[in-house]
Order: C-alpha cells, then structure tokens, then sequence
C-alpha cells in the first residue's frame, strides 16, 4: 500500500492501470532511472574538459540515450496518472523543458563544432534537474523546497548584513585611504572602494584575519578596534543570524511538511478502509481474514508471528475485526522493524552436538562471553597502536603485523563459535559487520601486498595505502568498548541516511558551479607534475600569475580543467581557509568580475547549505537527547510486554 | 520586595538588620564594588609588563585598598546573612580565599623583589574570581554554571574527537611519512607524529586548509580523499556536535534556572502574603489600603494611574480585597514596563499657544508627519552616501558636508517642533536618541576640526577620523525606513543587554589567558614602530624569528607585552584564522610546549564560548520568532483594553 511508503502520486484505479504502476514503482525501473541519472551527470568526466577523453560523438550519443531513458520514465509516469495530474505537477514540465532544452543544445552545438566555430554547451548545468525532479528523490527535493521558503527571510538578513559590509568598508576607506599604508607585499593598503568591499567580505569569512588588520594595526593601535567592531558584528553577530534564520525555517518546514505527509497518509488509509469496509454492528469494520490478505499482500516478507503481532495490535479486544482507527495506524505499524529476536541454536549445536556441548567447547564459550576477553583485546589494540606509529621497516614489526592479523581473525572466529552467525551479523549489529569486513579486507590487502612483493620488486604503493587505512582503522574498534562513546557514535551512524539526501544536494550545487567553473577557467592555470624545474611550472603556465599569492602557494593543481579538480577547488572553497587567494588568482587570470562566481558561491554554499547541514545535525542530535518514542511504537512494546 | 528584582539571599527580619540590608542593596554601594572589582581589575594595565608603568608600590598599594573594599563588603555581607547561610556559601568562601591569597602574593612578590629576586604575580589570574564571585554579577555566573554542567558532556565528545585526530594522524604518518614530500617552505612534510596532530589540530579549525594538503595533493590526486574525509568528519560533523551538546545543555540548564527561579520568587511572594493576610469570609486576603501601602513602599516612583491599573488587575472583581493567586502575581506585574501614553499637548502650544496654531505652523506640522518627508531625507541620506565616497580634498564637497550637516539638525529641529519634545524621547525611542546623538556629536567634532585647522596648521588625525566615521554612522538611519530590516534591528538591539552578560564572561577568561600569556610570553616579540629599517625590526627583535611565517606576515606587533595588545591577540586568535602561525610564531621564541597555550585558548574559547554565544543568539532569535506573550503580559493587556 501506498502510504506505507508515504508515497503520494494519486493513480488510477483501473486494472492494466494499476499493474503498469506496479511496473512503474518495481525497484529495477528505479534502478535503472537511477543508473540514467548517474550516467548523464558522469558525462562529465568525459566531455571537454575531460578527465578522461572521449569523442564528442560518443558522449552525445550517451546523453541522447539517457534522454530518451528519461523520456521513457515520464511518459510511462503519465500513462499511470490521470492527465491533468500529470500536466499541472512542475516537476513534470521542468523535466520536459530540461529533455528538450539539452536535445536542442546538442544539436546547436553539434553542428557549430562540425563548422568548427567554438561554442559553449550551455544545457550542461541543467542536467542535476533530472536527480531533482523524478519522483523518487523525494528527500532533495524537500530539502530544495525548503531552501527556497528560508529565501525571502535569508535576502533581508543579507540586505542588512550588506549594508553593514558596505557602510564599513566606506568608513575603511576614509580612515585608512590617504595614509599611504603598505600591505606586507608592498601593495597599496585600503585605498579602491571595491577592493576594500571584497577585502572586508573576506574578513566575514576570516579568512585573511589579522593580515588585513595589520598594516592599519601597526600604524596605530587605535585601529584594530574598528576591525574587532566589524568581526563582532559581521562574523559573530550576522553569521549566527544566518544560522538561526536558517535553523529556524528548517524547523518550521520540517514539521509542515511531516504534517502535510500525515495527513496525506491518513486519507488514503481511510479511502482504503472505505473499500474494504464490512458493517458490523454499530460501527463499519474490516475482518479478519480480509486484513490478513490485505497484509500478505501489501508486505509479503513478513513472518507468520509479526503478522500475528499486528493483528493482536489492531484488534485489541480480539473480537476478530479491525476497527477504522486502528486500520489508519496500520501504515506506521508496518513501517517499525521489530526485530524478530529468536533464540535461534547454533548451527554447530544442531549438526555437532556433542563436540558442540562438550567440557572444552563449554569452557571456550564461557570465556569468550566473559567480559575479559572483550578488554583484553582492547588492550591487544592498544598494543598494536604503537606498533603501528613505530616504523614497519623493521622486519620484526612487520611481522607483528601478522600476529595481530592473526588474532583478530582468531577473535571474530571465536565469537562465531560461540554466537549464533545469524544473530551475529544481524542489520543492527553495525559493530560486527564493520569488524569484520576491515578484517578481511585487511587479510586480502596485506597477502595481496605480500604477492606483489615476492613476484615483483615493484611495490605497489597504493595497496600498500589501502594496507595502512585499514590498519589504523582497526583502532576505531575502541571506541565500542566505553559505553559513552557508542551513544554517540550511534547517533552519528543514525544519521547517515540522511546525510546522503544531504550529500545529493551538495552534489548538485557542486555540479552546478563545477560546469559553470570548467566553462569560465578551464585552462587558464596548468599544473606541471613532478620535479619539472621549468619556468612556466613556477607560475602555473600562466604569465598572470607571476608573484601572485596564488601561484607562491603552489596552487597551481587547484583548477577548473575537469570535473575532479573542479569538486576538489570546490571542496576547498567550502572549508573557506584562502578562498581568497584561489579568488584572487583565477580573477587575475580572467577578469576582477570573476571574483563574483567565488563570491557567489560562498554565499550558497557556506551561508545556505552549511548552515541547513548545521541545523540538522543539531535537530538530529536534540531529537537524540530527547528521545521520545512514538505513540505507535509504544503501542507495539506495551503488546509485546502483554505477549510476554 | 526582593521577589521582584530575583533577588534570593535569605536575610533576618530584625529591625536593624533590615536597614542594614537596604543599606547593602543600595546603588551607591553595588556601584561602589563595581568601581573596585574595575580597579581591581585594570591594575593589569599599570604593573608589569605595563602599558602605562606604575612603580609596584602604588599598584601594590592600590590592590590593598580593593581588596580592603571587597572584604568590607564582605563583612557587610555577613552582617545582613545568618551566620550558617553565610558559610555555607561556596562564593563566599571563595572570594575570602582568593583575598588571603592576593596578600600572601603580594607579601612575597614584594619581599622578593626589595632583595632583588624575579617572581611571578601568581594570584593576579584570580582576579576576575571577584568579578564573577559577588552576589551582584548573578548572570555571569549563571552562565559559568551552565558552562560547568556541559562539561562532562562535552568531554566525551571531545574525547571522541581526539581519538579521531590521533587516528587520522597516524594515517598521514604512514602515508606520508616516508615519501619525502617537502613543504612550499622547503620543510620535511608530515614525519614526526606530534607535528602533524598539531597540523590536523590546525585543519580542524581549517586555518591551513588547502596548505596543509597541497604537497600531497600535488604529488597524487588520490590522497585528497584523505583530507577531505577528514575535514568533512572533524570540522563539519564534530564541530557541529559541540555545537549541539553546548546548545542543548544551554537550553535544559536555562529552562532549569528559570523554574528554580520563579519558584523562589512564589515562596518568597507566598510568605508575604501570609504576613500581611486578613481572614475575609472562607479565604485570606490582603485588603485594599494595605497593598497600595505596601506597593507605594516597594516601588515609590510608580505613577498613580499605573498602580490604579495594577489593583484593577490584582483585583479584578474589584471586591476590595486581593486574593492569594493575584498577589503572587503580582512580582511579575511590577516587572513590567506599562509605558504610560499620554497625549501631551507641545509646550510651545502652551506657552505661544496662538502662534503654535497659526495656519503656517500647522503646515510646517502637517508636512513634517508626512511620509514624504521621511522620503526625502532618505533620499538626502543616499546622496550624502555619495559625496562621502567621493573626494573630501575638493573644497566643493566640504561645504556640502555642512550643508548636509545643517539639513540634519533642520530635520530634528522640525521633528522637535512637530512632535512632543518628552514623547519623541521616551524611553523606547531608541532611534530619535541615535539620531540626535550622532547629529550633536558630528556637529561638535566638525566644529572642533574647523576651529584647530583655522588655528594651528596641526590638522588632529583623531578629531577627524572621529567626524568620519560620526558621518558614515549617519548612514545607518536610512534602515529605520524599512519596515523589515527595523524588526531585524530591534531583535539585535534586544539582545544587547544579555550580550553584556556575554562579554562579562569574555572578559574573564580573556583576562585570566592574557595575564597568563603576559607570564610566559612577555618581551620575547617585540615592535619596532615607524619606518626602522633596523635588521632586528624585521624579525621582531628575536633571532628566532628569523625567516618564520609570523616576521614574515609583520606580525611583531602581535605580542603579550602588555595586557592591551594581549587582548588584541587572543581577539585575533578568536577570530582563529592564521592562529598557527601566532603559535608557531610564540612557540619558536620560546618552547615547542607553548603551542598547548594556545590549543587550550582554541578549546575553550572557541569550542567552549563561541558556541554559547552562538546557543544564545539561536534562542534569542527563536523566541523573537515565536514571540509568544506571557500570561502575565496578556493580562495586562486585557485589562487595558477593557478599561479603554
């Protein structure tokens, strides 16, 4: 049933209808609308500037594949939805529009390339429409949706927060323009309206702290208090105003939403109960029996004895009928894993019995269940710890590495023998999975690494990296062992799935300015590998950059010349420490207005998206702390507690 | 009555007690003690290393008289407190303690130093002990309070956090210990583990951001998943869960101080009633004459019609009497500020009444209420924005300066005449009093700029840096114009009173790391002002510094040589940005050990305060948002509007 899964597309009712909705949500159409997606935003990696190129023709003939993928998707999503459903959903058009925007660019650009005239593929930004609009990626959307209700709020902060940068840099200009003040490089200090104003944007970011105070510092004292006056009120005082303006609509779009879905969920609840609906009595319900089809066949993997569960749930005084108010709680009810703890035997107890139930075998799973066996390999990791700062040259340590190898195989081994396998690497036991697949992996890394040795003298360095991580991410098994620390860590793994609906919208924005990026810069700074002495490579292979901050700061592998690099510039603008300089050095080997896309994008980026990640990492741990249970799931454990 | 002021210190009931107790709570004397614990304090500036130097024997003697002052009111204290109360008071004690220690310090500071042996002033961190410690600065020690109960939770997370630094660590040991990758300072890159926690310590903070990645980066695009994994985990998710431990406890602990709070305040309420309750039918209550008695006592410059306002409230069937709930209430109801409205007629109507009305005057009026002319003296504003960006030399542009000037004083003049002098600076008027504020002083300061350029050649910086920034400051009227951006501006004004609170709890630590700072540091970085072109200038007069990124960047006057600059510095460090090249800088002159000053400085004030401060303006603007009156408000409300 649909709203099990809070989805909300109304569809019809009609037979074919409805199995070609079936069809419509199966998993490999999803799948394969994701592998489109994933496909066309990947292209990327191909075109000019590519990482790895490929022939104009070859990428064209993928995107035109995945365009019609694409297509295929909404035209089978318009056969399962009424029409005028379908035609006022923007979501719909806005994917239309992007298929038939992208189709015409590459044929402009196609046949200006066979003519040979250079031109811009300019539909390439607009591919992250298709991860928005199709229906599945409901939670970017909201995300997106959300951005767009704090935007009135956020643009009058930001009117004020500009006038306050502007009046201050008019008030930097009087003060410090006539005094002839130096920077450290010997520039002129203070004395170009515009300068001044982007100067004054950088210290809101603090990213050129006391350097922009000094010279103004060293004159006089008196000063530095206008540069405090404008840190505390800029940086401290409007940034948090950001946060909490955005903190605040995030909250507030978060429940309407919530209550928006709820509310949608009930009402199909309740047109399904109206279909199903038998009167009995004074009040109209649903039988037994028709409940229990209804549940095979909405959730077919369900047990026999969850079923039997919800059934004892919703039909609490057992007179064989559900009622319409529990009927309505049946969506949450279904949507609450309850973990089926069985006291399954071991497999060993049921094909060895005697050896498995023997004195010895005894003795081993006593110790291994005892509370000593857990620190003494805590204190094997500590152990190893310092083994592993000290310098593995050595071939004793090396061998070491072995041994310990060789006692966490033995430890995982043991802990098999002694639990049961299915409740050992059960989907809550994350502690488990994790030990264990760093554990081989480690295995398959290290004798790899050793083959490679024994055959060739070449050593494979980038094993050997995989060999170290996974060492020293063994140590991470620690943490496990203090009790504080698993709440924590718990939280943080809580809300990994919903850091990945955050993660697709930075990948969007990212994607967004990384086009726009390689189309502007690209080529414009050359980073030369190795120890090439040349000239040129001192300067990145651009006379520009001569003596720029930029190019004395080795930046020069910090361009827009694919879309790797492209992310990695990006990734390094966010963390904001220097925008400045890689600011600076792509304005002076274009234009002063390409200050703006740097600008632009901390604006999006650090006042908008950090700070939505911010605010929900702060939600996600008060909902923590708070830890209330829903209704609903209190409802399941008073039940189970009444089952025994 | 102390329940309105939150005032909780139990006292005797004597007689003299009681007049001893009014004498403690009288302005003079709290004024008296915050003038002392100032002095106490600012001593800092006069002792050694000294901004102004001062012989020791006149500070020395200058402390005594404080501490003599705080230890009288101490005595006073004890006098007006029962004796058990008295000691079991943990403030108490401490100040006695930190009194006793002071002149244990100075005794032997001063014996030493007669025979001629360096010593160090040890007890002079404990000053702001007084600050924090008298009954007065009850908000600061709240927030003190809040920060003692984050603590423990804040460890844990901490704890976390370092194990996820060490372990990173050790990951860039290994990968890229043994590469021989250099710096872009020619530097051995990543070999000796304790280095490279302080650079990832560093990263954190992302004050070396791309830095500390390129020689990697460059050298493989692999290795900077390194980085960013890090980065993203350390910087954006940890720093954002002490953020929300910090928030969340900043919350429980307020919601906890406010209900012990009002409950103290109800107690106290309560007892008064039953001194003062007369049996009237089946309840006690307090008749009529009785409470305006005793409001007249406890609040004597209350207006008669306001306390008319609050009996009708307190008693809103007017029986006469006023019953237990309405008396409780009653601490709150004098709480608030009943602004009281009165259509005051001009005193120009009264004293030229005929002239005042005249037909012209009443145009002049009508005008001046007129929105135009708000327009036009924001249009005034722009184009005085104008000419100040311009060229001040053009002798042109300073006459216009005055024509602007006059058109300013022209406009309040109106508005004075127009509007009711009292009215127009009420209390909550906050932007008439800007207004005319900055008008007066633009008007002296241009005056005095005038008079000493037409009277010695001497044209003084400060005079006219003064009337430069008094002119921009002009500017910022024109946002009282916009609706929107006024209700912003209130929300900030609101907050600044708390701020206060704020920057008390700043200045304390600020103060305890600067003497500390000034201890270790002193004289070690010293500035050569002006244009030295001394060799030693150029690495702030200490060989060590010789080639370091800190005498690179001109940072000598960056230094703890005496408490202003010592402020300035940990402002800058604050800030965070370039804080490792200050540390390496102070670590050079001294000892590698010294970087842990200032990790420590990173931890608590901008993990620790920072994120408190930013807890503070997140509720404040929540609550701004939420703005729900309280019950007691609504109250009064209501009453107001029934009476009309």
């Amino acid at each position: 049933y649909d709203a099990q899964y809070n989805r909300n597309i109304p569809f019809e009712t009609a037979s074919q209808a409805v199995r070609l909705y079936y069809l419509y949500n199966h998993w490999t159409m999803q799948a394969a609308t994701y592998f489109f997606i994933f496909i066309d935003l990947s292209l990327a990696l191909f075109e000019e500037p590519a990482a790895y190129p490929l022939p104009f023709l070859a990428t064209s003939l993928v995107e035109v594949m995945c365009l019609l993928a694409f297509f295929g998707r909404l035209f089978h999503f318009a056969k399962v939805t009424p029409r005028d459903v379908f035609w006022k959903d923007a979501k719909n058009i806005c994917i239309m529009i992007a298929i038939l925007m992208t189709l015409v660019d590459l044929i402009i650009y196609g046949s200006l390339r066979i003519s040979n005239i250079q031109s811009v593929r300019w539909s390439r930004p607009m591919r992250p429409i298709f991860l928005i609009n199709f229906a599945e990626s409901r939670q970017i959307r909201r995300a997106f949706r959300s951005i767009r209700n704090t935007l009135p709020e956020i643009t009058y902060v930001f009117l004020l927060f500009m006038f306050s940068l502007l009046m201050f840099s008019l008030m930097a200009l009087k003060l410090f323009g006539d005094r002839n003040l130096k920077t450290v490089d010997g520039l002129p200090y203070f004395t170009d309206y515009l300068s001044i104003v982007f100067e004054m944007y950088v210290l809101v970011t603090t990213a050129n702290s006391p350097d922009v105070m000094m010279p103004a510092y060293n004159f006089s004292g008196w000063y530095c208090l206008f540069f405090i006056t404008y840190v505390v009120i800029n940086t401290y005082i409007f940034m948090s105003v950001f946060l909490a303006v955005v903190y605040n609509n995030y909250r507030k779009h978060l429940k309407n939403e919530i209550r928006k879905l709820v509310y949608m969920k009930r009402r199909k609840m309740v047109e399904a109960f109206n279909l199903l609906k038998v009167k009995e009595g004074a009040e109209f319900v649903i039988k037994e029996d028709q409940w229990k089809n209804l549940i095979k066949l909405v959730a077919p993997d369900i047990s026999t004895s969850h079923r039997e569960l919800l059934l004892r749930i919703s039909d609490e005084e057992q007179k064989g009928h559900v009622d319409k108010k529990s009927f309505v709680r049946l969506a949450d009810l279904l949507n609450i894993q309850v973990i089926t703890m069985k006291l399954r035997s071991h497999p060993l107890a049921i094909w060895f019995p005697h050896m498995y139930n023997s004195a010895s075998s005894l003795f081993i799973r006593s110790i291994v269940q005892h509370k000593g066996f857990v620190w003494m390999y805590d204190v094997i990791i500590l152990i190893n710890a310092v083994f592993i700062a000290l310098d593995e040259k050595n071939p004793f340590i090396s061998y070491a590495e072995w041994v310990f190898l060789s006692l966490y195989i033995v430890e995982i081994l043991l802990k098999l023998y002694t639990y049961e396998p299915r409740t050992f690497f059960a989907r809550n036991q994350f502690w488990n999975w994790f030990d264990t697949f760093i554990i081989i992996a480690a295995l398959i890394a290290t004798v790899l690494n050793t083959t490679l040795k024994s055959v060739t003298v070449y050593n494979s360095q980038q094993v050997l990296d995989i060999v170290f991580i996974l060492r020293v991410l063994r140590l991470i098994r620690i943490i496990d062992s203090i009790q504080r620390f698993r709440v924590i860590m718990n939280t943080l793994i809580n809300i990994v799935p919903t850091m990945l609906t955050f993660g697709g919208l930075a990948l969007v924005v990212y994607y967004i300015f990384a086009i726009v990026g390689m189309e502007i810069f690209q080529g414009k700074v050359q980073f030369f590998a190795g120890n090439t002495s040349a000239q040129h490579a001192s300067y990145c292979g651009n006379p520009s950059l001569k003596d720029s901050a930029f190019a004395h700061s080795k930046y020069c592998k910090n361009n827009f010349n694919n879309i790797v690099s492209s992310f990695i510039v990006l990734m390094e603008l966010t963390v904001v420490n220097q925008w400045h300089v890689l600011a600076s050095g792509f304005a002076l080997v274009t234009h002063e207005a390409a200050k703006l896309f740097f600008i632009t994008f901390h604006i999006v980026v650090v006042i908008m998206i950090i700070n939505i990640f911010v605010a929900f990492i702060l939600e996600a741990f008060f909902v923590e702390y708070s830890l209330e249970k829903s209704e609903v799931e209190t409802a399941i454990e008073k039940k189970i507690q009444e089952l025994g």
